[in-house]
């Protein structure tokens, strides 16, 4: 579309996304870089931004373009006018109903709540964090009520992460997949553990470093437009057109550690990578949902990174690094990866168990928005829960629900989409891999036709579809847990 | 003053800081991390915010507001007061001048050139360079078009760096400096070559930052308000209250290349980290000037870390980090960083020969504003100025005029603060060892007291008065080039 009122949205969107990419990387130093007396000022300057951003996108005139821009827009239009007028339409509403106040109040306490986070879970204090808490989940819930929500307001939440979800259909996906995996992590984790003393040894960080951008870029990662720090939560962010950086954290007696947050980084990064440039600004030139982003991480880092070929490949390349690795052979390091273990930490945990750490944060989230359960009971509720589930206790909630940093963000309603990611990863890897090129490329430790197929059916759509549309365009049918629980059963009950 | 204009005044310089400050986040990172495609983009985003200040530094009622204070403003106002709208006034009618176009247009030349300054030095080709050289140059004179002048459109461009300065009294104050240097430079440049081979060996990039982070603390730097990293052109960035940014660049077989980056970058962050928080966006809270910025910084590099007190505290420490250095004593530690040559780079040259290469390019840049050097003429003006003042040929313009970062920042004026700078360091340094506290604590290696001595008398006064006042109020006297001429025939001359 060429009309007007279309192109003062996209001019609008183009000045305010150049802003919001300022913000990206303002955010982004304060995780990797900034020093700790510079929080309060940086506070500032967050709630300045999303202030700022709040007021450009809920101007008066923008909802007279986005009604002018409708009226033109004929069932001729292109795909790319039809979803960003949906796209805007859906965040023009949405933004309007949120005081710039609000929106200011919420960007200032996420920045303090971050700090007192990262020491409570040093040392593992959740009242040092639960006044934070309280302060984020109310401003959360009066977010739910200036949007309206259809059931719980724990929909209205949802809705920033995963259009078009909701929680009673989330509650029965997650509750299938559950079913699905109970008797999978019985038998997965009741196998003798794998001795890891063969891996023992010094990793020097440097040649971690070494290592990972050599698979990174093999991945077909590219670091003229983007790099790898190092942060104590690993993430992805890709905060300008061609600047897309991942963290990673080291260990120097584990370099699996390191990779493995690379290889799960590197993979959301390949999809901010795909994007189409010429749409930034516009929402069609936006990642469509978490459930799509983290399908790409969990794709590279489990189907590709935890695979026989991947470690046929790169086995060799790593003992170059660390030469008492020589001495391993591949079905070792194989099962090295790929262990099942009931534990207490979710980002460490093995693929098997993963999404019942997933379930009991997104239980825990519903109840506390449902009022059912109030901030200072949430260790007890977690850690009651957490033995009914893994059969441990927990012994302090650094190990327990302070272990991750999104609460923090005022994230709630996001948890749920890290097992729609997994569902997405092994659905979108079956369909993948039924093209035989893909297939013997992947097995041959290739990847660039694997990458060529996500970079079409997926990175390259950006916004266009809604998720649910885009799978079904990529796949031809709707994802659902089968994939996912075949995929499993297949790497860790075959041998038994 | 708490007069309503006033205090609007002071509410806008607060909220414009806050952005100038994210702008300068930008600005740092495209020099230390980010990924080379990024650069377009980044021109887009730098350019935004130039703009966007611009517009709030010049809206009517900005002018209005000033008007307003500047009536209230009587004779018992305090010196906060009085300064913020001498420098407000200032500002306003300077900014008002200079077109919104122009100042985006400024700062997306700046990203262009930049890099390609850095491809033109790299590869040794003024070519390279010249398009975007003969842009910035253009776009400067129509700058100081803007603005108007006393006599040459230089004066205009001075005022940026240097409140107060003139063209003329430059020339009279830097050829009073030559005619002392001249002798000094002949003698010191004339004794035996020193034999460096006893500091010869590796120096461990990690361990050198370990030890320059040391030594920077014992300075007084505060790194939970700053930090050092890497990147080609040293400097520094006082990018927030609490965050002050250095940079140096490291060569593995000589320590003293990082470690006087660090010391000169650690007395520009000492300034930085000592203005006063509260004044943050007032223009009191700034830097007085770069003459005073200067200062600092040549204070810290040659009157505190080329001195042998310092050597005596710290080559011990260094032994540590670089064990062949045992073997080096104090003598000859202070002779390897008090050799007056000949040499083609200024950052890299001895205090004697500095200015020298000051003055030529004050000397090239007058040329360029007068138009009496065109843009292609300069390799050609610059090497042959170069051979009469240091008798040696230049093969190659990456080590002539291409050398330093400035003119690529669209930076003219500039330079004549660097020798500005050496004589207020010499003249603050000789005042502050009069005192006897500083002196005994100096020569014994210690530096509260000199540090206390600059918080009070330079830091804290931010932009109170301006430049020349500042030195009269914390010596007594004006600068002039006495105690810098001095210092350099004591530590040059009297060992022949």
């Amino acid at each position: 579309m060429s009309e007007a009122a279309y192109l003062k949205l996209v001019e609008l969107g183009r000045e305010v996304q150049l802003v919001a990419d300022t913000q990206a990387l303002l955010s982004w130093d304060q995780e990797v870089l900034m020093p700790s007396k510079s929080l309060e000022y940086r506070g500032e300057q967050m709630a300045w931004f999303s202030g700022w951003i709040h007021e450009q996108n809920t101007k008066p005139e923008v909802g007279e373009w986005i009604e002018e821009a409708e009226s033109q827009c004929s069932g001729d239009s292109d795909e790319v006018a039809k979803a960003n007028l949906r796209e805007w339409k859906h965040s023009f509403e949405r933004e309007t109903k949120l005081p710039r106040r609000l929106v200011e109040e919420f960007a200032l306490a996420q920045v303090h709540a971050k700090s007192a986070w990262a020491e409570a879970r040093a040392k593992s204090e959740f009242s040092i964090f639960a006044p934070h808490l309280t302060k984020l989940v109310s401003l959360c819930k009066e977010q739910a009520e200036c949007w309206g929500y259809l059931e719980t307001p724990y929909d209205g939440l949802l809705d920033k992460f995963e259009r078009g979800a909701s929680t009673v259909r989330l509650t029965e996906t997650l509750g299938d997949l559950r079913t699905s995996l109970i008797p999978i992590v019985e038998e997965a984790t009741s196998n003798e553990p794998f001795d890891r003393s063969c891996l023992e040894g010094q990793y020097p960080i440097e040649k971690q470093k070494a290592f990972n951008h050599e698979v990174a870029a093999a991945m077909g990662f590219d670091f003229d437009a983007g790099r790898i720090d190092t942060a104590v939560h690993p993430f992805c962010s890709g905060m300008a057109p061609h600047d897309t950086r991942l963290t990673t954290r080291y260990d120097e007696s584990d370099f699996l550690s390191s990779l493995f947050g690379v290889l799960h980084e590197a993979g959301h990064g390949l999809y901010e990578q795909g994007l189409t440039v010429e749409h930034r600004g516009q929402p069609v030139g936006n990642a469509v949902s978490l459930g799509i982003h983290e399908s790409q991480s969990r794709l590279w880092e489990n189907h590709v990174g935890r695979s026989r070929a991947f470690w046929d490949r790169w086995l060799p390349v790593a003992a170059g690094y660390f030469p008492h690795l020589a001495s391993v052979d591949v079905d070792t390091m194989y099962r090295a990866v790929n262990q099942a273990s009931l534990s207490y930490i979710r980002v460490e945990s093995d693929e098997v168990t993963y999404d019942l750490h997933v379930l009991l944060r997104f239980e825990i989230e519903k109840l506390i928005f449902s009022d059912q359960l109030k901030i200072d009971e949430i260790p007890e509720a977690w850690n009651s829960r957490f033995e009914s589930y893994f059969g441990l206790t927990v012994e302090d909630d650094a190990n327990g629900c302070l272990q991750d940093i999104h609460w923090s963000l005022g994230i709630f309603g996001y948890f749920p989409t890290y097992s729609l990611g997994n569902i997405n990863a092994a659905h979108l890897a079956s369909e993948a891999r039924s093209n035989s090129v893909v297939k013997s490329d992947m097995d041959a430790g290739e990847y660039s036709s694997l990458l060529n197929w996500m970079r079409s059916k997926i990175h390259g759509r950006g916004s266009i579809l809604m998720p649910d549309d885009l799978v079904i365009e990529a796949t031809g049918r709707p994802a659902n847990p089968t994939a996912l629980v075949h995929h499993l059963r297949d790497r860790y009950l075959t041998k038994s």
